[in-house]
């Protein structure tokens, strides 16, 4: 089985991995279609490390993922095989304490594709419980089923900010995340999101979305743009997608009282946060750790058409130029948002 | 200064009336341009009474409105002569403990529009209190913002229900509210909505918006529908907006377990609740009752193109034929959804 | 291994049964110790069903239980051998679309102990899933932690109410649940609650705990007894757990604008329920299925002494006794809340 | 009418003043009674300033009050001569949009007793709204009517951290607020409260307290201490009531997946904050602003007996040893939690 391997940091290659297929009677065996690069399959390449998590063996990358179910284990109901689905990375322990009250996300015992020593999907085929694949509708292409993943992330902050209808939003940070938080915030209810940057380019690409208005910060005071979208009175919800401690900086100033903030992006280390500020506001802070629940919600807001991610992929390359993909992703065009390999040699939905 | 009088079960008159116009510093004066006329004036109209409100002296009908400020008290912020606003037809006692909890639509010292003893807006000049009167965009005409307070009952249903990104809602009723609440449901993040009645020619209308399937419940079971809809799961949603009893039946069997049940239409009666099938999905139930701090949210959305009420304009008529519009308007034709009065003589938007 | 087991509608024996023991490897074997006798256990005994639940071949009864751990599997962490216990008796599957997000007591796949065609724990010794087990403090009896699984209801109840410190609270019906709910919802934050009832003895022993003030429905009206309490302003939240349709009349005229009603009770048929006054207040209205994630808070508060269940457990009956326990506790005494049967052996607690 | 007033940083005088009584028909006038020193009087005492707020004019200081009716206005209902009342200090716009919304406290135009250049309320008589002025059961003394005030913060973070019943929570920071914290948290429904200073005299005074766990953090690790008091799971809250920046140091490592931070104290400057490991722990932070809408709940609590505030209360000075009574409060005794001033002469309640 051919898979696409970082053996240590900095050195990628395609080769046949010996990994067990061993179904479970609730596993589902997937012929793998389509595969995005994420930026933390970029990082493992460039760093050999996220934090805690150390690549010290060759590791299968990948986690965004898509495909095509082969066989079902004796216990699956609602799967069959020929079933187009996508595929959620994390698998926490169904009967922990968290994931009894259906935060298996944050449940410690998760395992998640390709962090360290669990490896990923960039390989022909995979088992995965089927509780945690998902069916794909006719109108929803695998190119799109493999951007559910990043995309849940975006969502997950939506749900957690609680939006009423009508909402106005600022999101900083106008990278992968980011753009998908933002059209999950449109998609979720607000009427309106300003999107900030540095990158222009980035920008131009989140603008073309209708509802979405781009702040390069370098030319505008984001405070300024965002007392004018609202009257003075301050954004509903800010979503922190950059990551960026400079980001955090006035972070309160742009809230309405009574506002929330959603961090997303993580700062490698602690930030200076202004408290007296957020008080001021009397502001909520929720915090996203990858998403839990949200899957059918991103597939269900994709084939309504409510949400379009196509123009989000920017390349796509074939199996055996994995790594070129990787070359390219590494690259952060500004123009690239997603870079994606297509694992199977099938038609291309 | 005319106005459209309801003398006394039904007849109505237009003539001039001798309301004081009196200002205080919080107020503004407004020369009324567009009015709805709604289900609850036809009540009075052809009822003379709804519930414990009789009609036992003339009084103005009126209260979905739009208008054009002319002047503003010395305290007022915010609003100058000329503005182009919309307003909020129940004024709370600001100070009283509902008021403080923000749950001010259900103060009990509300006065509202045209409910006896209080006279409505059909009329040329009204003075409303600034803090309940709100600016229209450009991009939203008067028709428009006299569509606010209907659409304001939906979104407040919508807000009640707390929806999720990519939620399936059920809308019970396809009268004015129900296609509302089906609109405003869309725009608060669901992916798809459900709405259900006897009259074909009011689904058709409702229809016509995307993310909206009809269900003659003639010719189709809605519980099957809605299985088929969620694969078997049900409905995060289900939006009860036509006050009928017959709808209550196996409205929880709609539900998915956990889900939301909002109750919007008012039952002259009590109707015959299945608590036990409520519980057996743990189903949380709202209950509406006006609204409350949701125009800012109406008015943002009808500019932002997420919501375009146009379409459920009717029929339009001059203020000299307002008697004409309620016979219309009572006729309760199935293709008309909102019957307006244009109020003054300027032009159009 | 003995158990008491209703053999068909109105017929009870005390006998050996030859129930499998085998554990998986997420298991525990429990020496079962004491169990309550709840209202469905004489329900299945005098009606041989309940609703879609019918008694058509021998079954255990029994699923409020404590007990002590004689074995874990190969997997079981936190639990060992002499842990002393109690049981949550519904068990889910972990992987189901309701209990991934933390509803698994409204998961269609659970099976609860004494449901038919699912044995209950009135015998010597069961084996349950690890996850669903918990274990006591040193301060917790064998008795008090076979109260746990009634008063998680009324737990459950004030988690769905959402709480605030210093509500005011009206439970409706002072049988065991009513009383759980009342104590329940004072641990959980109401400065006070009040209680109704019809039976003056059940009365009576609610209002020993500080905080309940009892309320004969045959002498006081209830709905006066609120207004007094509240300075006209009404309850913050209204349990009904009664389950009479007599009590649904009027349920909305106790709350407070904005206030929360929890049906708890399970009425047999539909009850008329008077939408439009629930309405007026914009009252919100769960509803509860048994309970999850509750075991643990349960525990917590017994352990702390905020909660005290003692004086609840009316009488407590030997084994070979079990069925003079039934029939005791089908007898429906005023003065009864709880009647127990100690299932081992050994010292008291 | 004489007021205790700080003339200048660090310049106390009890003199008479010139202040105007004019009331309007909604408000009251009252004889104050107690007054307690809080450390917003004694920062402006010590250093003439806090942050934007500046004494640049003598100002009657005191915030904390009870006292009683001596006069209504014509529109006033539900008060009278004679009635013990404590009073609410912030006054909102009560037409302001974020008090529409329920959020008063956060509304821009607030007025507060004793923030320059509003005088408080440290002298014979004050004019307030009857809408913040609220009635004191016979039971609550003068003396826990003054209480009220720096209770209604910590109830105010418990109404933000969204108790459940049997929640473990942490306070960090032992002093008054701290310990009105803990307090507020245990009546709102926790079953256990750790709290940590480095003081041990504070410490001693709220373990005094059933269900509060005192944490030296010079003696013992406070992680430690919760992962023992939770069983490795971590607390259900936490709430920040020190505003050092030390504190925030490790602060999300105390919750369990899930928790919630709820941030009281006040840091001057911005900390650094681990938003990585909030993150983790999927983690929602509450902000807390003074108050809204508690008071009622405040003294339903103390009225019913769940909250004993009285071991409080340090010292009480006569009016005309106001001076000494600061100097005592500024000293900052191991031992002192809250220093009261009689104003009036009459008789202790």
């Amino acid at each position: 089985m051919k898979a696409l391997v970082l053996e240590r940091k900095g050195e990628l290659s395609i080769r046949d991995v010996n990994l067990p297929l061993t179904m479970g009677p609730a596993d589902v065996k997937i012929a793998v279609e389509r595969v995005g690069v994420c930026g933390s399959d970029i990082h493992y390449f460039t760093h050999g490390r996220i934090g805690p998590y150390v690549v010290d063996q060759p590791m299968v990358l990948g986690h965004e993922a898509s495909g095509r179910v082969v066989e079902v284990g004796a216990e699956v109901k609602g799967l069959a095989p020929g079933d187009r689905v996508c595929m959620e990375p994390g698998i926490p322990d169904p009967t922990s304490r968290a994931s009894r009250l259906g935060l298996y996300n944050v449940d410690p015992g998760v395992t998640f594709w390709a962090t360290p020593p669990v490896h990923g999907c960039l390989t022909s085929h995979v088992v995965h419980p089927a509780a945690f694949t998902y069916r794909l509708p006719d109108n929803v292409s695998f190119a799109e089923g493999a951007m559910v993943e990043p995309f849940a992330i975006g969502l997950q902050a939506s749900v957690k900010a609680r939006l009423q209808p009508g909402d106005v939003a600022v999101v900083t940070g106008c990278g992968t995340i980011g753009i998908v938080t933002a059209l999950a915030a449109l998609a979720g209810g607000c009427s309106r999101v300003l999107i900030s940057d540095l990158q222009q380019e980035k920008l131009d690409l989140a603008a073309r979305y209708p509802g979405i208005t781009a702040v390069n910060v370098r030319r505008q005071e984001l405070a300024a743009a965002v007392r004018e979208a609202t009257g003075g009175w301050g954004a509903d919800v800010v979503f922190e997608a950059s990551g960026s401690p400079a980001a955090f900086k006035g972070l309160a100033d742009l809230l309405r009282p009574g506002g929330c903030m959603v961090l997303i992006g993580i700062p490698i280390d602690p930030v200076p946060f202004d408290v007296a500020g957020a008080q001021a506001k009397e502001a909520r802070i929720e915090t996203v750790f990858r998403y839990a629940n949200v899957y059918p919600r991103a597939i269900a807001l994709i084939a309504s058409g409510k949400v379009d991610l196509k123009p989000l992929i920017s390349a796509t390359f074939a199996f055996d130029d994995g790594i070129a993909a990787f070359r390219r992703a590494a690259e952060g065009r500004g123009s690239d948002v997603k870079v994606q390999i297509k694992v199977s040699d099938g038609p291309p939905t």
